[in-house]
């Protein structure tokens, strides 16, 4: 007995060992692929430089979805294709405005000795511009603008305690920043995000007649953040915008000495028809197991501050090349592989819905799902959902990945476009980099293609293919 | 016996669980000071901004000396000074200049017409500017500048097996990319600078009047990057400079159709005679061992080029941080602390050597030396030197720093400012940043306060002081 338990262990090593070896071999091809023979950082520079920002509907988006196509089929896949549907059209209309005027309470003091009210108005009012900007999906103010004071808010249950006196007739200010000790900064999105989502809402039912929200980033800059907002039927649609950081910081003391202070906001943005558009699928045909499919993927389009670079231009280029290196390297794939560019992940999910309806109809079985939508900046690991067993396999995998210095394979987690997969079965995983600087540029004028670095593009890339070939060598 | 063995298993554990967790609770709050109260990145931003670039020896590098004095001083260190040396002090001139003229192949059919010298001359004579800069240390061209033809190396063994014959009166390019597929990109430096360290020394042997090397980066861009270069005295002292990755490839495609080419190139660069400078240095006396020391240090100093902001701006700046960080937690060290910022780390090791050489005089016992040099970037992990003992004590710390993205501590390492401490049986320790984006800033004109992340910068000196902690915890 103790010999044969002895035996199955050694054979049990040896066999581990030698699979090991064979993988650590190719996955050391794949890095060194994806570090000397990329074009994804040059076709990411196209992508954000001579299409630029490329939100859903937008002529951009259309051509986003053309020069990706035409990227996933030179790498040789067996079929590239569109898959149509339609997304909801926003647009921002002019830039912003918002200034604030107010009593600046030192001057009263000064002018004490004419106190009619006309010089009052006149010597007393100072006013600040902000830098602001529509949130998406905010219906714009009325011609002209609208004006009111401020209620400065740090949680959704003040609104409850305050109380529609309170709030009735006022902007709401939301001034919650992300928590700066969070060490994963994706960890403190969450908690600040919900004011952007959910705040118009929530204000709208006490009677607030417009909202400005602190953006949503770790640093204290001059930069608005954008991103995706809510409405419901049953409550009044207000203004939602979002203030730069340092305005913000501005603001909440200058309320505190002048809590009368009036802002003045201008919001162009408005929502039009809805267009037709469409997710871009490669696709190579898989020798075992052709019916089952292992995807990768991130979302072609983009907010319209900026060029979307991290957000995602990142993600799409290092999943084409993530697919590129496998033909490159000549890999055969068990199963069907494919290389998905999600539409409208920003402002509507239509893309991931369609996509996973459409599986649903056809009766696809997708094994898994890959996601890469938290940057292009330094991987250090993967997040998943998933049963037990993809858990436990891919903190397996964690030996082949040390080298390239990824270390975090126990975090929970799934890109939104993927995420409708997971109740048809498939288990998601989701590149995670590096995160530090990822919300300074998160949906702001800042995510252009001079934040991305070239070999930090590159190892995404490459990880993700590992991934692929990893899965696809060991799933059924 | 089974008993007690187990019972002092579950003392150990029980022991070691209940340290660790003193340990991570002081860690925490460690990482919340740096993350929440830090001024560490407005101290580099003065640093940049207001004093700039700092090389030994300049004016600049004698306001650093007295803002960093100011700055440890204020974080409440028992005792803060400065540790006099002299310095080299090698100044750039003017902008360098480089331009090569070459008689184009392609023009020679369309001329034939016209033979004649001077037509031929006129004609098809076409040059092109380089981006180059002087390496440090190097003596300047002759006024007016100089001339010569041009010989590719792309290693030293190429020297000797072309010989004096092919190299006597040209210009030595060498042109060695650093390896792209090392992914700690510090692996790939070592090759590639030996080329910018001793490339002088080893062309002058065979009669090269100056050499051009391919700026040692990661990245192809327009910029130079400087550096140290050496000579010895019994061989030729000859002019060198680096020029950009981009124009050493057009250079190298240029050199396989016009070998001919001539490359003119002015150096305004020199050696002035030696300036007294200064370590700046803070020091905690420590309550148990107070003769024994631990100490945390950057470089002063930094290439003229840009403002030292990762190299080593950044290492400075966590230094002092770590101790404010300690000093405001409250902590009391065993051991004696010391902030040393080190002056010369770039051109001649002067400050490194002078507090080696009065620790060894004054008899002190260093426990621990640590170095941060690597860039202001997310820290990854800790190199070391020393004992056995010593390696195994920081990898048994390594759940301590996983919370934190710390996972790399198997590296061999130490830095250059606390080598020669080794020899004094410190053990030596290096934090490891992140490496992808350093060599892309590193000594060229892109090294600049912008392209540091504050938060970044803060996990770097949280992960310092917890170092510190640990050592004078763990240290006898």
């Amino acid at each position: 007995m103790k010999y044969i338990f002895l035996f199955s262990i050694a054979i049990y090593f040896t066999n581990g060992i030698s699979a090991q070896s064979t993988d650590s071999i190719f996955i050391k091809k794949i890095y060194t692929e994806a570090l000397t023979n990329s074009g994804c950082y040059e076709n990411l520079r196209y992508l954000c430089k001579n299409i630029g920002p490329r939100l859903s509907g937008s002529e951009n988006a259309e051509k986003a979805i053309n020069f990706t196509h035409e990227l996933i089929e030179k790498t040789g896949v067996t079929k590239a294709y569109y898959q149509p549907l339609t997304v909801p059209h926003w647009v921002r209309g002019d830039k912003e405005t918002a200034v604030i005027s107010f009593i600046d309470e030192v001057d009263f003091e000064n002018l004490r000795k004419d106190d009619s009210k006309e010089a009052l108005v006149k010597s007393k009012r100072k006013s600040k511009k902000f830098n602001i900007c529509a949130l998406g999906g905010s219906i714009g103010t009325p011609e002209g603008g609208m004006a009111a004071k401020i209620i400065e808010i740090h949680r959704f249950s003040e609104l409850d305690s305050i109380g529609r006196n309170g709030i009735e007739g006022k902007i709401v200010f939301y001034n919650s920043p992300m928590d700066a000790t969070k060490i994963n900064t994706f960890e403190a999105y969450g908690p600040a995000v919900q004011f952007r989502s959910k705040g118009a809402i929530n204000a709208a039912k006490y009677g607030a007649v417009a909202v400005v929200v602190r953006s949503v980033t770790t640093a204290i800059d001059d930069y608005p953040h954008t991103g995706a907002m809510r409405y419901v039927d049953t409550i009044p649609k207000i203004p939602a915008c979002a203030i730069s950081t340092k305005d913000a910081e501005w603001l909440s003391i200058n309320l505190k000495s002048n809590p009368n202070s009036e802002l003045q906001i201008q919001l162009f943005c408005k929502t039009l028809p809805d267009v037709e558009s469409a997710n871009v699928i490669g696709e190579i045909k898989g020798s075992t197991y052709s019916n089952k499919y292992i995807i990768v993927g991130g979302h072609l389009d983009s907010w319209d501050l900026a060029e979307g670079a991290h957000d995602d231009g990142a993600g799409v280029m290092q999943s084409i090349e993530a697919i590129r290196i496998l033909k490159n390297l000549g890999y055969k794939p068990k199963h069907s592989l494919r290389c998905v560019m999600f539409m409208n992940e920003e402002n509507g999910l239509r893309g991931g819905e369609q996509y996973a309806k459409e599986a649903k109809e056809k009766g696809e079985i997708h094994v898994a799902a890959i996601e890469t939508d938290a940057g292009g900046f330094a991987p250090r690991g993967f997040a998943s959902e998933g049963n037990v067993e993809n858990k436990q396999q891919l903190k397996s995998w964690t030996k082949l990945f040390e080298p390239y210095n990824l270390h975090s394979f126990t975090g929970n987690g799934g890109g939104a476009d993927i995420y409708k997969l997971k109740e048809q079965g498939s288990a998601l995983y989701e590149l995670e980099p590096e995160s530090q600087r990822y919300f300074d540029v998160h949906h702001s004028a800042l995510d252009v293609f001079e934040n991305v670095n070239k070999r930090e593009l590159e190892l995404g890339a490459a990880s993700l293919a590992a991934l692929i070939y990893l899965l696809d060598q060991n799933s059924k």
